[in-house]
């Protein structure tokens, strides 16, 4: 028995997201589709991270077990050549037995990118969140400081989230980078609750429009209540940069 | 009467190249549909680039005439309003009656990029050219020597161009700048024949993989004849980047 590490990239445009579902198209049921047609066996494909529906990855990790002798290289390029132009496998390595994809996950790395002009551009549809407004990235860099930390989160978390979940997440860093027209919020941390980047991105987004002051992310913050954070940054701008397994530094 | 300037912005691989074609979308058929619509008469749309299906652009220009009396910031929200995501008026302005946006061009910059890794990336599907092959750009640095400058360039335009079309083109400048996995070849001059950048991209490519020395590409230019130059790079990493009107400079 072989434990096979997958590192996928993928366009989430044409998705219902990674999880596998009955009759739609997702990230995971493409990739487990290829995989059962090549090792002619049913697979179990794990996956480190569970994004939504439109959402994109440079870095997704999953893992999966087989019995069957195959070479890594030639695994690699039978699910390319088999898999659609939108996702891609860009790394295959065997691993521990024990190795969970995402168990084992010590961070992670999301990037959620805004395409800032006053024009929309062709290039950027479906990839970036457009805001045409003028954002002030200082005031911006203020209210991040209140999102980093360990908090309960029930305030940036999508609001019919399984009460079972701990609502206690831990940001370990928030960057905003700004790059000609781009700004990017690169979030780092273990794990995050369902909707959480996307609506830290939008209310981040209200107090560098000015409609939010930086401290008004705390008080959110303490309510503990969703109805108190604004509205949901798209899927578009949302993207899985990178899973960490040692050497997580943020 | 005024004449209008656009620059537009668009991603071809949804569109059979710039020209209006009967039946068949285009990037000028898109716009001067829209733009009749908006202001209700015929309109002449007069593009200084006529770009392959397939093939993108940063900063195509076009001009047209118009009698009717409108703000251009209002036309150009009417125009991003209703056109498609893949086509977007990034400015608008008022020019001389007599600016003809293809006559008065002074240059052009095209882009040709290539993306080079060994696995296909789901972001640059249709944006680039895959070659998964090691380029040498030192030798491809010597070849493009023997393509800067003003010559017969047959060789390097399609076979069934036109006859009455001067052969005779002046390439002003080809830069290659690598960064990453992208390798990008920037071309400048006035005009170039039809296919001619895709065309001199694969020579160059094919110095890069050690397939021709850098001298065949003078050999084969000097041949005046299309059959000895390889086959054409695929219109997705073509950009037509930039159409100079003053302070052309390469």
């Amino acid at each position: 028995m072989k434990n096979i590490k997958l590192t996928i990239e993928y366009l989430g445009t044409n998705y219902f997201g990674w999880q596998i579902l009955p009759e739609k198209p997702t990230i995971q049921g493409e990739i487990i589709k290829v995989l059962e047609r090549i090792l002619q066996h049913p697979v179990k494909l794990t996956g480190a991270s569970r994004t939504d529906a439109g959402v994109h990855a440079f870095g997704q990790v999953a893992n999966f077990k087989t019995k069957k002798e195959i070479p890594l290289y030639k695994l690699q390029s039978a699910l390319n050549g088999l898999l659609p132009p939108d996702i891609k496998i860009i790394s295959v390595e065997e691993v521990p037995l024990e190795f969970d994809s995402r168990r084992w996950a010590k961070g992670k790395r999301y990037r959620y990118r805004i395409f800032n002009r006053k024009v929309p551009s062709p290039f950027e549809y479906k990839r970036s969140w457009f805001v045409p407004y003028q954002l002030d990235i200082s005031l911006m860099e203020k209210a991040k400081e209140f999102l980093i930390g360990t908090f309960d989160f029930t305030s940036f978390s999508k609001s019919d989230r399984n009460v079972d979940i701990n609502p206690v997440r831990t940001v370990d860093n928030i960057e905003i980078v700004k790059k000609e027209s781009h700004i990017d919020f690169i979030f780092y941390g273990r794990s995050f609750l369902r909707h959480m980047v996307r609506i830290m991105v939008a209310t981040l987004v209200e107090v560098g429009k000015g409609k939010l002051r930086p401290e008004d992310i705390k008080e959110i913050r303490e309510k503990k209540n969703r109805k108190f954070a604004p509205f949901l940054a798209p899927p578009d701008g949302l993207y899985l940069e990178k899973v960490y397994y040692d050497n997580y530094s943020y």
